[in-house]
């Protein structure tokens, strides 16, 4: 793939060139060098393009192709990409029938704020345009039922101003009615606009536009799109005054605190702020947490993390210093239930809250009363300009020394516990998921790239203590089962676009990461198919399949022993066999039932690092066993149902 | 699953009850005895509700829940069920993850008239009317960003006007503001509604309502909703004249014609008049043809069944014989791409076409001259008309009795290459699509139903022949792949609750009807997880899967060696065990690669009726064989791309 890579980058680039071959530069020019999708008939001449002669008349591929089983899979897969790149993952998919089939993955990236663009290749031109034909996948005109003629932008008007504002649908006027340049800029523009926004797009091109002759020289004049340019070039109108002073004046309020937080959320992933965070943290040297969603982002080994804070369902001791702090710098806030502990937050009475967003400042008190607002202000420079400006020398704070930070204390419980799970008796007992939150965390390195499910072990995710420079993705707020598998496959596939990407110092660092996988064995099935493109495109990495026997997460809810919540029991370890592996080459699979086997089989994978093949585990739980979060979480959500069912 | 119908049939109602209760209730009575579906926290108080506690303290299922891998695949079963029953396929999904998740499935069904209701459970109404709460599943909205709080109605927006208008979303005012009549009456319109358009609908339900009371007296008033009633209770304003009119009209059409013909088309099949039709050709002894969507509603053993019309790609002997027709009587018209052979239909210069569409007749001569559009007509009406009121003793047609029949022809053909086939060195080579054309359709025996996934194979169905009251089931013009393996799953359980729904007299004939599945390797890879419920369920069923190696379709219009063609290699005969059926007790996998095999698994299958297990049969194939009806298609598609690019 590398090979690729640089092949490409070396090569010239001719003045005109086709449609496609621009579209599929300016998306290695903005970082992006694979793509997933299945191919159509609409989209055919587009995925040809991508196989480009070079004037010597060897053959390179503009971007690596990624084929997926099917759209809504290549649509995780993109999604993981960018998650972990933090550039645009993207998938190309047919008209109608694949854009659709995609569409769930596309909204979860629009929700939880990824940059994904979905090119979609639809019918010619002439067809688009004329009132005589009904071509294939298309969807009849509701709106004009007699014409015959369907609506060849129903896909289109569905996702617009529904799903996302940035999408564009060429037409043949973008090339001829004006020199090509304006097609070129549309597609500039729509880059931009994903990485600005962090949301989702649609590139739809007609299949006869993709050989016809744009300029380049958008290209040469702009030969590289990134975030930081993206920003700067729709900068803000608000003047540098006002922009300082709103800086100066949380310095001020953070000079004067004695407590003051830092609470880490999932924004500054998403415009990658998070070097500049871990700097801020180590610099100001103050107390600070994550929430849910920006788990990972903070560095844990800093000596004042405190935790994951998430209201009422936190851990205790997280929640007790969480709120005792009079200062709340929350960065990058994203509010949404599963964020904010079903809006449970709580802050010390006299407490400042200082809200950071994607494009906003808030400064508030305790009771809610805001005491201004700032708009239209850009997270990474707010960022930026708090880590130069901030004089810590100036600030006044003083912990209590005895308070230990949250991996201290935590690890003390921990080496309780692993005695425990070391006696003999309990180590050949089943294992419960209270034993996956102490024993699991031993399997990370500084690095490890963790993904995990939707289902009931994603809530022993946030106490668990994490090495420096691990990144966990999870869709924690969409929570969209069976979208980790395939996700997991994008992500593999940025490890080996973007090797150390999620750490500071690349150039330093040259271990191995490992990639893991956690996944439900309900959440599994429903996009199963693409564990063989892991085997296809031989993607190492750790997959663990909690096997419950079905929906644990809802048997909790309601229906403990109704067939509704009952999956099909599959032979999870023979699975990468028939889907490829036919000679066990390139994977290894186990079932596990005792604590005992848990711990060797951890103790293995640590050594086989680096990754070489694919690891299944197959892990036996108990059909009611959830860990103790959740258990936090649904007696809330139980409670809020009661007090409706009162109040109406 | 019979056990529950009965059960539930002889069941008391209550005067008030649950709207889960409603619900259920009202699609029994529309004659919808299963859902398909995935649970979730919105739709769990509603599947609870499948559960039905008797006065004498016995638990039945209102409806059969078959829980599916996935809500694309529930989507796509639950318009196989509706495809073979003609009543409402129907499945639940969680709100947002879910529906949209299936979307794919709803417009397939929107694009082909097939009558499936999705009921999406919602958040309860607290949720959906406060403006302080960002709940899971939720997208932000686009339209009032700074508001924080989501658009709980976007998925509603995006499918109302879009893809269908039969849309109810519940509120509580539905049952507050006025006698609780009023969200029952809504739920009764919904169902009516999607008899009478043949198109989908969605239920959106606030998972608190579920339980709140009804009044069941909608249920009692009116205990059956069927297509008759639907149809009958919004009848035209049309007055009987016209209607009668132009029934006489079209009655002296045929009287004069010297060589008329039924073009029998899909919405016969739609708007169930299989029968009406089948004796109306009977009644006049006319030469008939279908189209390519209206295959197997013709009895295709009629003396007169002349093939499938398909304009140029059509067999040459069928297109010669339509083509010489002087009056077409076209019934149940749709018109398409797919069912029109690339707008290629032919006809005598002076002949007469009459199109009996789902709601309207236009009759016009070979020039393109309308003579007469009425609109507002039903399709099921006409049909019953032209069945009562032509006097065929009037009739003065002549065909040539040299002409024989489609199948007459045909099989002379067949046997012929059969007996090539027979030849020792033939019968030990490799299979091939022209091999298949031949040798499957020994297989089908009355009443077969067949389930034709998208793909190069479903080109060489058109002109098969098939047995009486075979049912063709094949989603041939939306063409997304992978439905085909879900939507058996549907059929099957369809097969469950109406055995023998598609047969004539359905009381006399008591021999069992197999289920047979024709799927690529390409397509089966995108749902494959759905194997899985065909063990769950033990739906009885023969699978082909066509192993040749990837996307040949799409290897013959581009990229024949190119990888975004290529699938991973599946050890495709060990996936049931795998799946499920970890003791093969009820399946069997066999690989075919030569036309021998393929014979004698064929007659073991034959043999092997009543079905009692899966048989999962891969057959190799060469990676650009096709059908030769589909190297006709792919020659139009190409000259038409030619000329157009010609012109442009
Ligand atoms: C696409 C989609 N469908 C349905 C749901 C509802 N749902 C949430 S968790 C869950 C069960 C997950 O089961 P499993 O993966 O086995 O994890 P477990 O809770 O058993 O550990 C379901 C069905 C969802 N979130 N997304
Ligand atoms: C959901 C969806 N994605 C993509 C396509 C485009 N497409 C049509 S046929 C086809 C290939 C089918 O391959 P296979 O099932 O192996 O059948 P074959 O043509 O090889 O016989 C593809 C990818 C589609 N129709 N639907």
């Amino acid at each position: 793939m590398t090979q690729t890579k640089r092949d490409t980058e070396n090569m010239e680039i001719k003045n005109s060139i086709t449609l496609a071959e621009y579209i599929f530069r300016r998306l290695r020019s903005s970082g992006t060098y694979s793509l997933f999708g299945v191919p159509g008939d609409f989209n055919l001449p587009l995925l040809e393009s991508l196989y480009h002669k070079t004037a010597d008349g060897k053959e390179v591929e503009l971007l690596n192709w990624i084929g997926c089983c099917n759209e809504l899979n290549a649509a995780y897969a993109a999604d993981g990409y960018s998650r972990y790149t933090n550039k645009i993952g993207c998938l190309v998919t047919t008209f109608g029938v694949g854009e659709i089939s995609a569409l769930n993955g596309i909204v979860g990236a629009a929700v939880e704020n990824v940059k994904v663009l979905n090119i979609v290749g639809i019918p010619p031109t002439h067809i688009l345009n004329s009132s005589q034909y009904n071509i294939h996948h298309s969807i009849p005109n509701l709106k004009n039922s007699n014409s015959g003629v369907p609506n060849y932008k129903t896909y289109c008007d569905m996702v617009l101003n529904n799903i996302t504002n940035n999408v564009e649908f060429l037409e043949l006027s973008d090339i001829k009615n004006q020199n090509s340049n304006q097609v070129c800029n549309k597609i500039d523009q729509l880059i931009k606009n994903i990485f600005i926004s962090s949301k989702p797009g649609y590139l739809f091109v007609p299949s006869n536009m993709t050989n016809m002759m744009v300029s380049s020289a958008n290209l040469t004049l702009l030969p590289q799109i990134n975030l930081d340019w993206a920003l700067k070039s729709t900068r803000s109108n608000l003047s540098e005054t006002i922009e300082n002073d709103i800086i100066e004046e949380i310095s001020q309020l953070l000079y004067k605190s004695k407590k003051p937080c830092i609470l880490c959320d999932v924004f500054i992933d998403r415009f990658d702020c998070r070097i500049q965070v871990n700097q801020l943290i180590s610099k100001l040297n103050i107390w600070n947490f994550s929430t849910m969603l920006g788990k990972s982002i903070i560095d844990e080994d800093n000596d004042r993390f405190m935790g994951t804070y998430n209201g009422v369902t936190s851990d205790s001791y997280v929640k007790d210093n969480f709120e005792s702090c009079d200062l709340i710098l929350h960065l990058g806030i994203e509010t949404n239930e599963m964020n904010t502990g079903c809006y449970s937050f709580s802050y010390l009475p006299d407490a400042v809250i200082i809200e950071v967003g994607k494009d906003y400042i808030k400064i508030s008190k305790h009771d809610g009363k805001i005491s201004k607002i700032i708009n239209d202000i850009m997270l990474r420079d707010v960022i930026q300009k708090l880590l130069h400006f901030i004089d810590d020398s100036k600030c006044t704070y003083s912990f209590d020394n005895n308070v230990e930070s949250f991996p201290t204390y935590k690890n003390k419980l921990i080496s309780k516990k692993s005695l425990e799970n070391n006696v003999e008796s309990k180590a050949q007992q089943t294992v419960t998921q209270d034993d996956l939150q102490v024993e699991i965390q031993t399997l990370f390195d500084k690095g490890d790239v963790v993904v995990v499910e939707t289902g009931s072990f994603q809530f022993a995710i946030p106490d668990m203590i994490f090495p420096k420079e691990t990144k966990l993705i999870n869709q924690g707020f969409y929570l969209s089962i069976g979208m980790a598998l395939p996700a997991s496959l994008g992500v593999g596939i940025g490890m080996r676009d973007y090797p150390n990407c999620h750490i500071n110092d690349n150039s330093e660092d040259a271990t191995p990461k490992k990639l893991i996988l956690f996944e439900g064995d309900g959440a599994a099935q429903m996009t199963i198919q693409e564990l063989s493109s892991l085997l296809r495109y031989r993607i190492p990495i750790d997959i663990f399949i909690w096997n419950n026997n079905g929906y644990t997460v809802e048997r909790i809810f309601e229906g403990e022993k109704r067939s509704y919540n009952d999956i099909m029991p599959w032979k999870w370890v023979n699975l990468l066999k028939v889907f490829g592996d036919h000679e066990k080459t390139f994977s290894k699979s186990t079932t596990i039932s005792t604590v005992q086997e848990l711990r060797c089989k951890i103790d293995e994978l640590k050594n086989a690092n680096p990754q070489k093949i694919i690891e299944l585990i197959e892990v036996k739980l108990g059909e009611m066993d959830i860990p103790k979060n959740l258990k936090h979480i649904v007696e809330q959500m139980k409670l809020r149902q009661q007090n409706k069912s009162l109040i109406e």
